[in-house]
């Protein structure tokens, strides 16, 4: 179990990496970003993003997947109030990689509960060439370790 | 068809309303945020959110679609590099009406693209009982308005 204690500014956590495809790519965007450039390989072209490119909100939510499965599984997480700067910088194609990380930038107790502190940190999408595809400023919410009885 | 010309600061345009069920929002959380609180009742409960609540990045998928299906789909839409000030403010229950609007802030063209416009704006995200649940301020890139041949 990891508490609010076990973070620390300037660590940095890998969150692993996945693989994404055609058919998820456009199953998500079909649901929440029916834009051509995310649902056809020819608008894909036609557009900035030079192909089909997956939904920014995808990449997002991808992300959100590994640092769930990474960091806050093993955590009392206590939410997130929300995220600062997210950047989408590089298009994500189908069968590119996305291997994530997150450094810590900041960590404080809350002052209005006692059992509960704040962490900042910095997400950072990478695919398979390296280049950083997506980055955000996220802060969550964690408990605290218990203290022994009588302290 | 709506150009980037045809934005203006100050002008409010309403994305519509969605309802959001309990399948769906386990499903989100299943795939993309298995936290307790996302995926069961119980879990929900004892948690800060007071019972099932949806994925933040669920709340804003569902607000990225209504936000397709009105300004998006009628525009020349080139994409977006990210948003800033994403703020979860009270959790979304199952059954909970979400009702999205955005505000237009700021429209400036492209230096580097004189076919693009840039613009600014912030989505307000409500429930059925008027409460704020979520806000960003996104940006988003459009093609500008043909000029007539020869001008």
């Amino acid at each position: 179990m990891r508490y609010f204690e076990d973070f620390e500014e300037g660590q940095v956590i890998e969150l692993g990496s996945r693989q994404l495809n055609e058919p998820e790519i456009i199953a998500f965007a079909r649901e929440y970003d029916p834009q051509p450039f995310h649902l056809d390989h020819e608008m894909g072209k036609a557009s900035l993003f030079g192909g089909l490119a997956a939904s920014g909100w995808h990449t997002g939510a991808i992300i959100m997947r590994m640092f769930a499965d990474t960091v806050l599984k093993e955590t009392d997480s206590m939410g997130s109030p929300g995220v600062e700067n997210l950047r989408w910088l590089k298009p994500v194609y189908p069968g590119d990689t996305i291997s994530a990380r997150t450094v810590i930038l900041e960590t404080r107790p809350s002052s209005s509960r006692p059992n509960m502190g704040i962490v900042k940190h910095r997400w950072e999408g990478r695919n398979q060439a390296g280049e950083v595809v997506m980055t955000l400023v996220a802060t969550n919410f964690f408990g605290r370790h218990p203290q022994p009885e009588g302290e």
